[in-house]
């Protein structure tokens, strides 16, 4: 295999083309487009190496890429990692996996990227599994005297080396290598975002509350159920229908069942009055009872999965088939969406179901490459079915992998662990990834509270009744504190939407975890004397290889530049949060914060901690029971925050279709100075509108500290 | 590649070549030579399918080799699998894994070789991982339209499929299938075991009680440990030095640490004094301030774990180096064995620790292959030195895998879940392995009771004590109960000794899963009614892809021919116990059971349900405080049980050396016969001895229904 050497591919990212033939990869599959005049306006940078110190080694049935690692690094990234934030010392198998319950790097999105805390960061283009040995391996030539300690004695022990390489494992035809530089982490995923062609922005609707119902409802339970929203007056925008609209599921047939929904448009349509959209469940695998078997039939992949067929879609006449149905069955009725369930397989759970990696398909691709692909497959058709139609989707994938960022779909699970919910959030954010800490059901009133909270908080705010029948009013004690945070979401609005445009423009993603955004120099500073945080502890059965316990703030984040969000679980009342520097407020308490430190907050069921950065300009609307559509503009407020002069930016276009591709969307600057006299004033500064076309007054709230 | 075609390699067992060059495989390692004579006693049998039902299919990196399966077809085996019994359903990832706490096929002892109750069985003879995919792919040409389910509306979906076959997956260098005929699966099993060369028949003192002592003990501390056992009157054989006995360790020196084990030499004899034998733990990684470093230096791997080398123990001077340390250090002084730990690895723990599969070694084999084979070249390297000392050993040792039958060696884990234990120990039986259910802490008297019950009816009874400093009599309340069962243990010596001459003869394992004793049709009809255990639940978030509960009694076992142990864990008092046909006492309360269906027992703690199968005849010896050496013979008692005449066997020997091989040693039949006045006669018939040589007095006990 030929090394090519590194040549620039974009500003500050280099690769290296170590593949025998080119073959189908994430970016050439999703068409990656490079951002350039983004990229373009980032720093000039070098990753903090020489090329010399990036090895290639071959091996039986592939190649070692290696590249050196420093003491202290810490590693980010290689997907949606529910167990842990800092890969350093672990193999990631990257592997998709729709059961992710151990830390071995397999998950439902897994991205052979990782960011370094050093300001680089490396992508294996490749549509096979990868390894990634972050600092788990050491080699005899980098073994020094330092490495051997004796655990008998030494308490400074531990089981993971202090690994001198990372080392990449790539499949025997070989792939892309990518570098990323930074300088800071933040640029390099935002560089890589950009790369792989900017984030994504959602339709406004995408962004309102969301409800799935129970799998087997009929239409007019559905409409009962859309009609308690209303009458309770709980916003409500999207409805999701589970397995029970398909006339067969499990394998599906992309047809409704007439007993349950006799008139699918009528339906439809009846909830579109309401302001509601329908999103669509559906999975891969094709049953001989649906109508699109015989079409897909000779696309068909060697295996079946529950008895359909998986077809292949890397085949244009499988795509154009898959297209058509939903065009013609869902999209032309009115559906907004779909929710792209078990792309990814299981060998993990009770139960196996997947085709094997052996499988082989039409195209040549086999079934480790389909499995790895498929996810992105899907949301592929159906953005491309939608974008087609001038019409933004928004939806839910079960699996994804490289290059995703601007796919309009947001990671789920089947896990539920609440803690592991709030991890993914922020580790999704190093990979280009969305993410909804869905609800489905609670132990208490209180573990229903804190997940209603996180989950209006995140990509995509939903309750997923599909197996539990919930609703936000499920618990009628804490009903009130549930409907107050699916409203300040609503009100927020125009402050996420923004959040999302700048997404799509800097690839700056809208969650944030904290090593995104505050430097290891900053950290290290907040967290002061907290070296406690680190423990180890030793030759016990509880411990056999040491239990060390790292505070890795993988439990907040930053919803934008403004917002920090430090979520609770059931069972807590307090937590610590780690406070960029300059001053915070918190946003519902005006409690007056000191940051670059941290700081221990208390708070009962009713209050969630957010904190708003002084300073802040955050644009806000009233709570509506739906996301207005285009043409029907409501009011905005401005919100400043503390004592000082700031800015704040609003982003505006019609929130449903892509002309702003083509210019139809405005930026905005919202600049509060104070007056000499002690007073604010508020001024907005457009680049080609004069008022945004969705609002109908602007006014302005000043020195605030709290909403 | 090219197929050989089905030749036949032993009685009753085929082999097919599938590979490009003959490399190092467990077979070829462990150089098992297949018991023939036994082997040509089994019945004639040829594979319950005809060859042309097994198909080959050539893969991009590898082959596929695929066996038909029947509709009800159970499949057992693929080694120490903790997670569950049947094995149909599941892919098998068959890597070595020290922590199989998911149900991936990965475990500490991972062996290709399936068993399927309708009476036959495949291994594939490779160094490398095997994928089994056992009945959880359906291939197209394979799919029906009873394969495909609405699960919409019908009750019997599952997310499994009801797979045509079994898939295995070779690695791209192929290897060599074999196939083994039964006719029963207990026929099965005792071929795999025979042609690996038979099951290995302990030294005496192996099986008694074994206790291993905190890791950082002195010899001054292992010597009053000791004497409680002496002075409290628990019988101990075996004590067992952990990490702290070296100089370093993590990694290791393999040499003494001075400050706690002045004179080696001394302690070693003053142990054996008070009749016990000394183990010593190790691992594979050898610490630079080892005085082996620089001579097992040029055999050294690529990579070093915890800054330790992992030498490459395919080259024969590095096992001259390894066997000469071993050798003049501890075996020269007394030492009779070892603990062989973490020769398995880990990427799945909190902490990843091991050299990764690219690895190189100097023999070529490269890290996947080394870890493949750790496990059986410390077992082998270990037996072979103390057998060129005419001196049996038996020890630990944490990974193993195919052709391992005939290794002195019981596999343990640093899980420690009672229920997978007992799993477990079932579960070894399939494979050729020995497990022990190893104690070492417990949540409650209740737990410690059941626990130590448990682990004197396995193949290696012991209180591994190094991180929690547990001694048996940690729970005075329940101290008698625990002496009890370590005391009936020591009586049942005789018995167990016989089980295992048993094993090393006829193949059949000494401890057995159910499925070996009882046909899929005598299991079917003794649960009768009981078809309620098989439950599906549906569309819950609970059990998102169906949650079914299926009785595998996987947690009960054969310990020979006449006992049945059906352990109960902490919080049961209770329990279902599948009895084979004929009649049953319980051992220690007598009580008479009518055998062939499923009985309800209840037991207290100081219970353990024990069965034993009327007309059996245990040989028995008095409860000593250590196994008696040879030439110091102790009376033996012949307990027949139940109405009817029966028959017993007993074998015997030195109980320490290889003489038996030589024919050294002895079978008896112990014929109890019923004289037309009612009483009974016993008589003993010798292949070639009078009296057995470790025995002083013959007596017997007719007619008991309790011990």
């Amino acid at each position: 295999m030929m090394a090519t050497g590194w040549s620039l591919a974009a500003p500050g990212i280099w690769r290296m083309s170590l593949q025998a033939a080119k073959g189908i990869t994430p970016l050439s599959f999703m068409k990656a487009q490079p951002r350039e005049t983004a990229l373009k306006q980032m720093p000039d940078v070098q990753p903090p190496f020489d090329w010399e110190q990036v090895h290639i080694e071959e091996i039986r049935d592939g190649l070692i890429v290696s590249f050196p690692l420093t003491t202290a690094e810490k590693l980010y990234g290689t997907g949606l990692q529910l167990m842990r934030m800092n890969q350093r010392g672990r193999t990631r198998y990257l592997r998709v996996n729709s059961d992710p319950k151990q830390d071995t790097g397999e998950t439902h999105a897994p991205v052979p990227f990782y960011a370094s805390d050093r300001g680089y960061g490396v992508l294996v283009d490749t549509s096979r599994i990868v390894t990634m040995h972050c600092g788990s391996t050491l080699e005899l030539a980098d073994t020094c005297p330092e490495h051997v300690r004796d655990r008998n004695t030494d308490a400074g022990w531990t089981a993971t080396p202090r690994a001198a390489r990372v080392e990449l494992r790539l499949p025997s035809e070989g792939a892309d290598v990518y570098v990323f530089g930074g300088p800071s982490l933040g640029d390099v995923v935002a560089r890589y975002n950009l790369f792989c062609g900017g984030g994504v922005l959602p339709p406004k609707w995408g962004l309102g509350f969301w409800h799935r119902v129970p799998t087997l409802y009929t239409d007019e339970q559905v409409l009962d159920e859309a009609e308690q929203f209303r009458v309770r007056g709980i916003p409500c925008d999207v409805i999701g229908l589970e397995p029970g609209w398909h006339s067969q599921s499990y394998p599906v047939s992309y047809e409704w069942e007439a007993s349950r929904f006799p008139s699918p448009g009528t339906f439809v349509q009846q909830l579109r009055a309401k302001g509601m959209r329908v999103n669509l469940w559906e999975h891969p695998f094709v049953s001989p009872n649906s109508k699109s078997y015989e079409k897909l039939r000779p696309y068909a992949g060697s295996h079946t999965v529950w008895g359909g067929i998986a077809p292949d879609y890397a085949m244009a006449e499988a795509v154009e088939q898959y297209k058509h149905v939903h065009e013609t069955e869902h999209v032309n009725l009115g559906v907004s969406g779909y929710k792209l369930d078990e792309c990814d397989g299981s060998e993990l759970t009770r139960n196996s179901w997947m085709f094997p990696a052996h499988a082989k398909f039409p195209s040549g691709l086999d079934g480790e490459q389909m499995r790895q692909l498929y996810g992105l497959m899907f949301q592929k058709m159906t953005s491309d079915l939608y974008r087609s139609k001038n019409q933004r989707t928004y939806g839910l994938v079960r699996a994804s992998g490289a290059a995703a960022s601007t796919m309009p779909y947001v990671l789920y699970s089947d896990l539920y662990d609440h803690k592991q919910f709030v991890r993914a959030l922020c580790n999704a954010s190093f990979s280009g990834l969305l993410w909804t800490p869905e609800v489905r059901r609670a132990v208490s009133a209180e573990d229903w509270v804190r997940r209603m909270q996180t989950v209006c908080f995140s990509s995509l705010a939903m309750l997923n009744a599909w197996g539990d029948g919930t609703k936000p009013w499920s618990y009628p004690e804490v009903e009130s504190i549930v409907r107050h945070y699916i409203e300040l979401r609503m009100r927020l609005l125009p402050y996420l939407y923004t959040v999302f445009a700048a997404y799509r423009e800097t690839g700056i993603p809208p969650f944030r975890a904290m090593p995104l955004v505050m430097s290891p120099a900053e950290i290290a500073a907040a967290e002061g004397h907290l070296a406690e945080f680190e423990q180890e502890v030793l030759n016990t059965t509880d411990a056999a290889y040491g239990k060390k316990t790292v505070r890795e703030w993988d439990d907040q984040y930053m919803m934008g530049d403004s917002l920090l969000i430090a979520p609770l679980v059931a069972g807590e009342t307090e937590r610590d949060v780690l406070l960029p520097a300059g001053v915070w407020y918190g946003l519902e308490t005006g409690r007056r914060y000191e940051g670059g430190r941290i700081v221990l907050i208390h708070a009962g069921l009713e209050s969630m901690p957010i904190f708003v950065r002084s300073g802040s300009v955050i644009p806000m609307m009233p709570s509506l029971l739906h996301v207005p559509e285009s043409g029907s503009p409501v009011p905005l407020t401005f919100v400043h925050f503390g004592e000082e002069a700031g800015e704040g930016t609003l982003y505006d276009d019609d929130g449903e279709t892509f002309a702003y591709e083509e210019g139809a969307c405005s930026w905005w600057k919202a600049r509060v100075t104070r007056q000499p006299d002690g007073s604010y004033a508020g001024e907005l500064f457009g680049d080609n509108q004069a008022v945004p076309q969705s609002y109908s007054t602007i006014s302005w709230k000043f020195a605030q500290t709290r909403l």
